[in-house]
């Protein structure tokens, strides 16, 4: 990887369009991938994404769109994921060419369903991706406030400290600052992580607990993760560092979080499946969930949080019960 | 002090107010003090503070009101103060009766002007109460949640963990939790720092920074906290306990939090001075970020977020020029 290797964003949401234009501030062209070529042929005649972030105007010149995957592999050097974690599989469906030779950036904050796998280690595993080529890109980001070019904060993970460096400046924008870190799976678990505590802030205003509770539900949220963090990737980390309670904070705090709003649903009494029809997707904090807990089975780590949330979720435990009984073991 | 001691709140706003209904749950009567009698003369008529929470009924039948400070202190021996900082001075002024064979908690989040010092620190140093016979009582806790019973977690620091576990029984009602903690001076100053956060937060906010950023600042804000305490107190914490992190979030999110208002003022252009007199009165922050800046003359931690709130609202350095100058130190 140098200055001049090609980015190539994959996915058509809001996140993806973001970083679309992020990377653009920096970048003479990019390549952007969508699945849909609809999607692609209304982006270019309208010079924005006809779906998400409508307000960002862009020059089109200087993107190359495709909604074939292999042509895009083969035509750029760093590949940014940022599609949602449950349709990843369906994007590399297709893909017929290798991606070890590739720097992966994953900016996806989600599990790989089925696998439960985080996207990293997915990379690692079934495209063997050696691991001084992933990099995981996080921090508190609603994609919203990217496009009004509001001052963010994004954190690159990666273990070769060097890529992440490089990396790190491509993104660095008049309103985006970076960071580095070499704590990848600290960061991509949280990102993960955080989803479920959305949901339980969700669930947890749902019943109509108020913000006094929820202060209460953050500050053992992060004490949980921390604990997790230090059991599974033990490591000089401070949680309370941006990339970590900053994204938990951005995503439990905000009512545009698609995992808050499913929580919500479920403590005001929707069923799963209801609240995934009526959301049109599944929020991934739900993966999560699932994912967490199995792997805690194996560590015996203290948490209760993702435990209830296990319980409403997977094993329809009233989340009334569930959350009085939460309620008792924070403090 | 036993199950037994008559406990004393001292007085009229609207946290004086929740902690009468909180302590009213497991005794059987308080003392209550209020400056004007006024005020308590509608209190009585109403049966509810006139002016805060007025949704709460009391039976004041179970309420010993007095306007006389040494009447309250000599038929009492638990005295709550729950006044805001700036006034304490002013209702201690006719005090005439010793404090030192008293048991004082104080609720107030606040330093206590002119003097620079915390709560408890002037009680120790101006009345000769032993340290032993002083509590603080803490949490993330909007009083108006208490006045709709909203489940809320309250922390009780003393350094006798007898007392701290004893009046902790006594404020245990079905929608109050308790914990206990004998690290009294960094929940302390945690409760002070957490306004001048809660400053920055509204300064921040008044100059249009968006929710990312907000992340990005609370997440630093606690880091510093940490690094204060662990300075001025060394002791064993975890700074993402309810008592610390759980009071920051609360004020430093909320829409109702004084201190955030002020700042948001200020970030808006307001003067000080300006922003004093819409509001009728200053917010304890203020107070805060002089004493805590010069405290850290002698010990020289890094707080850049103190450091700036300190330029704007003592220096008057603009808002704008100053954020921007603190945004390169955050990450």
């Amino acid at each position: 990887m140098n200055e001049k290797s090609k980015i190539a964003v994959i996915g058509g949401g809001s996140w993806a369009t973001a970083i679309a234009k992020i990377a653009l501030t920096n970048a003479q062209e990019i390549n952007w991938y969508m699945r849909r070529q609809e999607q692609i042929d209304e982006f270019i005649r309208l010079s924005k994404n006809p779906s998400y972030l409508t307000g960002v105007k862009f020059d089109t010149d200087r993107i190359n769109f495709t909604s074939d995957i292999n042509k895009l592999v083969r035509t750029s050097d760093i590949l940014i994921f940022a599609t949602p974690s449950p349709f990843l599989k369906q994007h590399l469906k297709k893909l017929k060419r290798p991606l070890h030779n590739k720097f992966i950036v994953t900016a996806i904050k989600g599990i790989v369903p089925d696998e439960n796998l985080v996207v990293t280690e997915y990379f690692e595993q079934f495209y063997n991706v050696p691991k001084d080529n992933i990099a995981v890109l996080a921090g508190p980001c609603h994609a919203e406030e990217v496009a009004l070019e509001r001052l963010s904060y994004l954190t690159i993970g990666c273990t070769d400290r060097e890529r992440a460096r490089m990396l790190s400046q491509r993104f660095n924008t008049s309103f985006i600052r970076t960071s580095i870190s070499d704590d990848i799976m600290g960061i991509e678990y949280s990102s993960v992580m955080k989803n479920i505590y959305s949901i339980a802030a969700g669930i947890c205003h749902g019943l109509k607990y108020g913000d006094n509770f929820q202060a209460v539900l953050v500050s053992n949220a992060i004490q949980e993760m921390n604990r997790f963090c230090n059991a599974t990737n033990p490591l000089h980390r401070d949680i309370n560092e941006s990339a970590y309670l900053g994204d938990l904070l951005v995503t439990a705090y905000s009512k545009f979080s698609r995992n808050r709003l499913f929580g919500t649903m479920i403590g005001k009494g929707y069923s799963v499946k209801t609240a995934q029809i009526e959301m049109e997707m599944i929020a991934e904090g739900y993966y999560a969930t699932k994912c967490i807990h199995e792997i805690n089975e194996k560590y015996q780590i203290s948490m209760p949080i993702v435990d209830s949330v296990f319980e409403i979720l997977y094993n329809r435990v009233s989340p009334t019960m569930e959350i009085r009984k939460l309620s008792e073991k924070l403090k």
